[in-house]
């Protein structure tokens, strides 16, 4: 075990709340006065979790779009959010983007803290949201013979950071980085399939790692039809195995007893199966190579 | 208007919400199924909020009392924290002192997020908590003839900091060091004030600057008496004006009616007029010279 992974297990064992789902399940589910509370705090680095140089109206965008992304994935409509920021170059565009993300999703800015920072920006956000539907959908209740469905397509961000990193525009390849600079967190989706589905969570890190994580906390084996997952139409064929590695789409990963449909856009993936020797199979074996991007 | 205080001004702007007392307040206040809940965020970044190479045990106790001295001020019970946490070079020794932080506070650690970071590390906290009192205690309840309070001394935290910067042990010098690396959240005795005072606030940035904030939020001049502060016994008296403009103590500043007591241990260092043409008197005088440490 690294010093980083006894890190992450030191706080999971701190984490000990019952509420506390958070360092496991991205969210913390928190009963407060008759409400559902769903908490989330995400951060990001300058360099790591963006390119240095981007637009910081991208940059504000995702921060406000992965957060609530988290909140999607447990059916929760969004409450506010607070910002933690460390002071840049262009604070006036990060605003102007953050002012335009938090009016497009209608989610109010209830107050956070500025500092400076010698180093890489560093940003943090914390959404707080309220469950629409109890019991809170949760990544451990896939069960053996549920379908196992997807709200859309992985690869389009691949594409666009693809594209940012090499620094060609639209113009230049005809690639769009839209994907990639403003995901759209599945708010609607995710509350319409809170009461319908027995697992969800978003695909924020790849569809292959996440569904092996979904496997895991549910005590089950989840596999895979490999030409069944949605892709986008620029991508090349021979790139579909890394689209499926690849985070930062945010669709909603979800399971649904066999036979229901979904009240919204989706495409069946696969299907769950008792816990097997493998958590994760696609196309029928356990896959090679990298699932998709550990956090630290 | 520099480009930082734009940038705090247009977040202002989109922190227009009700609940988003948070950009003028340190908190914000949000009235969710039947409770009123209190939220803040603090960000700390090495060499900036703690000074390189001290003890990470000190550094996540230190993360963890400025955000729950918010809540205390505000009269709040703790509910629960997030953790924002960039990996760094001693992270077991951190989990190590989160976990003390947590127990001795008795506080939940929900949830949270750790990233890799190439630069200074980067520490976000966000606090909930539950208000004990309604209405919840602001800084801008201060009235004319009443009494200016503060639970205890200012001056400990500069004291251990220039220690601690100087690099002297405690066996050097004597000086203690507690104050500035392990701060104590008045969190018992903003619960027993929230329902008798009419602003209170904690003194985070330096008493005279967090004086001057609560006397403009509450529309009133603040008369302090240089001699009634309660400064530690170990401080020179030529270091008392610094005391004074210097933060990190985290006692709690609040103003109540004349002639009533504090319910707890306090000292009554002066009294609140007609808004005058200065909004902060010391000694009769509007200060000369820093008043506190003034937020980027």
């Amino acid at each position: 075990m690294s010093g980083e992974a006894a890190f992450i297990a030191a706080l999971r064992g701190l984490a000990s709340h019952p509420a506390a789902r958070g360092l496991a399940d991205d969210c913390a589910v928190l009963e407060v006065g008759g409400e559902t509370l769903i908490l989330t705090h995400d951060m990001m680095i300058e360099g790591v979790h963006w390119l240095a140089g981007q637009d910081p109206a991208d940059v504000a965008w995702k921060l406000l779009a992965t957060n609530l992304s988290d909140l999607a994935a447990k059916g929760a409509e969004p409450i506010g959010v607070l910002l933690g920021y460390s002071l840049a170059a262009n604070d006036a565009r990060f605003a102007e983007g953050l002012g335009a993300a938090l009016a497009h999703f209608g989610v109010p800015l209830l107050g956070g803290d500025t500092v400076r920072n010698p180093g890489p920006q560093a940003l943090g956000l914390t959404a707080l949201g309220r469950a629409c539907y109890r019991p809170v959908p949760s990544r451990s209740g896939a069960r053996p013979g549920d379908a196992v469905w997807i709200t859309g397509p992985v690869g389009a961000a691949m594409l666009g950071f693809e594209a940012l990193s090499a620094g060609d525009s639209a113009a230049d390849t005809g690639t769009d980085t839209t994907a990639y600079r403003r995901p759209v967190p599945r708010l609607a989706e995710g509350r319409a399939l809170a009461p319908l589905v027995s697992a969800m969570m978003d695909v924020s890190d790849g569809l292959l790692l996440d569904a092996r994580r979904m496997a895991e906390a549910s005590g089950v084996t989840i596999t895979l039809d490999p030409a069944a997952i949605p892709l986008p139409p620029a991508l090349p064929p021979q790139r579909a195995r890394d689209a499926m590695a690849w985070g930062d789409d945010y669709e909603l990963l979800f399971t649904l007893a066999a036979g229901a449909e979904p009240p919204c856009c989706a495409h069946r993936i696969g299907s769950v199966l008792p816990c097997g020797p493998a958590p994760l199979l696609l196309g029928g074996a356990a896959p090679d190579g990298p699932l998709g991007f550990e956090h630290c």
